[in-house]
């Protein structure tokens, strides 16, 4: 179909490459990752004179300014390690490895099941380590908002780190405020609720909302789900939908196909409802 | 804490709110949802001059235009229907309704698992009738651009309409060409592929990657999922993940509060994977 | 080293299965599975006399007596059904399809996991249709038995016509009684609840079991799983397992293999405890 | 409700209860659990002139003949255990705690879906530690009959102790044999295959089976289960029917009630298929 040109521009393409990556070059601020292989990979942004500890031996992130994607880089004991581009869920790793978060899965399905997208106001509790919070504002760049609330003062100051760290911050108001009190924002699109007892705030987000907005609550037991969904109906929710996601993960063997024996069987339910 | 004033503060905000939604006013243009009940809700593209039809009578699409959110209209058969503003979830399902596409929960997994947002660039194949492009599209907002492929004509041009229709065509580079024939593409940030076929692409992906980048292959069965995983391997993809992602509804009736007793079993499997 | 003797002796089996099927001969009285094809199967007991109906004509049972599994019959409209034998689960289908009653995969994981078999004394409530009771009736032969308690006079009957059909009443001890006034038994060796308010029940359970017996209940809300887990552990059983169990049905198309699309998502939850 | 006598009868109840447990006295051969907490059980086969061992110390088997279940007995370092009788199941655990057999939701249903009972003739590949075949063994009692394979002659001398430990070995025909060379019964009533390629007996398990007989499969892999799904059509069998069984173990504690957070995830897939 595209005839015999093809070969030739495959070539002609590689070559492109070579000299676009002219421009992939690796720069001061940059998160990238170090890959040894798919157990050992590090994510790490490139700040000049710090040096970096890995199983394999360090490196001198200075070292790496100014090489190309793709390149090798050798650690002080003479370990190989591939400079890869990181991208927003690798840097999101730094914050998830330390602490139990919101899964993916779950934060995923929050995001596209509200419609939360460029341009969004949204309010959020707790905002903990400010994972969930960093999705949010992440999808929300460059006019929307993330209004977050959390009552520790602890966590409210460790997510300002965090978010400031994975650049998301401009796009964040964080509160060190209790939201059980009351919500200050109007006319959002959403609200999203990662707390112990979400049914003291549905009220307060009913009225945050706007017409046609919706409210999604993150909850890990069976309990919490009964009183989230007895509290939306009386609070007048429409279209309520509680819902659990499960992840099943397989081995990428392709001989031996099958989900992995162990994993994790539970994270939480999600239950949507809307203000119509 | 809260004591004696918030019954007063109460008032006020409710009062405020009165006040902000003199803003809040039904434009020529906006997708709206028309509630009924949960069973009978209606999402709608406000344009002047059409009639849109109801079970429970028809409306003049013109009358709505100056009414505020919230407020209830009439049919001509005297039923009345709220007003909400649509969210993009909302205006998705007048594509996902008469076709079988990607599910929300692959969807939306796909999404945050190759941390796709503002910014990225994304090939996608096949366009299908535009349902994953439009979520893309609507993610990679405003600076970034999807490049997406369709072998069939028809569904090209139907999808061109429903991408227009939805708001987001400007961010799509939308081509009538197979993409088994090559990726004109470079330096992108993921490849999603939804075709029968998706291993006779993963090499064009490969080549067309930036290091670090990902592709996402979806696909219905476990002969595919197996010659997926075959061909990830012997291309030298990385970080090589075969997943299911389930999604259980919940009767979101307290006293009766049990997962459905039918539903979706199985969409398809996602299968990530690094250029490292 | 199977050689070239094969072919000869698989001649030879097929001869002495021949002959063997001499006793194979379908008698009365006998449970047989008329086939047709996968979608078109029909279970019934061979009963001189009674002519049989079907989506592809009409069979008189009599003509039946006297041929060998494995023959082909002709409906009076000449269409070939198959004689195979009908095992327990066949039979069962014929109570199953008429009521909702517990789905295999839940009994036989209660009957397992309780220990129950050959000699077991179980107590059961309530009998519904006979289902659970027939299973338990099946597997306690031939010294066991099954004390089944049913407050519906209606059901009740039911169940004893079904148990006589399946052939296992001689081993159940059926009653038009309310467990919740007390078990009759002692020193039993489970108790197998499916009711509504299992926890109504829990404290007559522990004095009738045995030192090591085992509760088993069934219910398919969560509100019934929370209130069962608290009066179990008031009541004082020990080794409390609330299960879930789930089962996924896969397309039985070798290049299409995938779980179905559509499907049963739940049943109910399961939960077991032991006196100890 | 039932007035004044319900106390009193109560009263009477342990009264009898007490009495009749003159017969529940611990006799030389009697299975038991010593129970010390949920954690902490052990089952043990009363032997005289044994000790056993425990976490809280030992305890001379010998002085527990003649105690009467429930009563509660004291390890050497003072540690009270209470002795109950030990049901099928916990039995098998002593052979399920040290190899990966097949689990017990798998083995149900494969047991109930086969329609196998009191009087079945079954044959099994392979037999491995004989965990499947105590199952099978201990519900086609007293008539039916196991006939069971085993290629690995370690395995198979291994089965006998197990088998005859668990005293069911007088039901089982074991046979240090490769069922790939053929099967020696006839008009048996199921064939149960655990095995790594189960494809290659499918031709021997149609000739052994009865008509109406049943299949069972059970393999961990996707490219097995293909595989026996293309043997069993090729081989003529009717009813296919690949499925999995999920089993979710949830925190028995009421206000914390959930699905356990890891647990496992996949065991294998069941297939069965029937001869029409």
């Amino acid at each position: 179909m595209r005839g015999k040109k093809r070969p030739q521009k495959r070539k002609n393409k590689r070559a492109e490459t070579g000299n676009k990556t002219v421009s992939s070059i690796v720069k001061q601020g940059d998160w990238i990752i170090l890959y040894h292989s798919d157990k050992h990979r590090y994510v790490v942004k490139v700040e000049e004179g710090k040096m970096f500890h890995t199983t394999y031996g360090s490196i001198n992130l200075s070292s790496l300014i100014g090489l190309k994607y793709g390149d090798e880089v050798e650690t002080n004991v003479g370990e190989k390690l591939t400079i890869s581009r990181a991208n927003f869920v690798d840097r999101l790793e730094t914050i998830h490895k330390h602490t139990q978060v919101i899964y993916p899965k779950d934060a995923a399905y929050i995001l596209i099941a509200t419609g939360i997208g460029p341009g969004s106001r949204v309010v959020e509790a707790g905002t903990g380590t400010g994972y969930m919070t960093a999705i949010l504002a992440w999808y929300v760049k460059p006019s929307g908002r993330v209004y977050t609330y959390e009552i520790r003062k602890d966590f409210y100051e460790k997510a300002l780190k965090n978010l400031e760290n994975l650049g998301v911050l401009q796009h964040v108001e964080a509160k060190n405020k209790d939201i059980r009190n009351g919500i200050d924002e109007e006319e959002v699109d959403a609200v999203i609720l990662d707390m112990p007892d979400p049914w003291t705030v549905t009220e307060h987000a009913k009225n945050a909302l706007t017409h046609g907005g919706t409210i999604a609550v993150f909850i890990p037991t069976m309990p919490q789900l009964e009183k989230t969904v007895v509290s939306l109906r009386k609070t007048g929710f429409k279209q309520i939908e509680p819902t659990e996601i499960q992840l099943r993960k397989y081995k990428p063997i392709p001989e031996e196909l099958r989900p992995e024996t162990l994993g994790v069987v539970h994270t939480g339910y999600v239950v949507l409802a809307r203000k119509l």
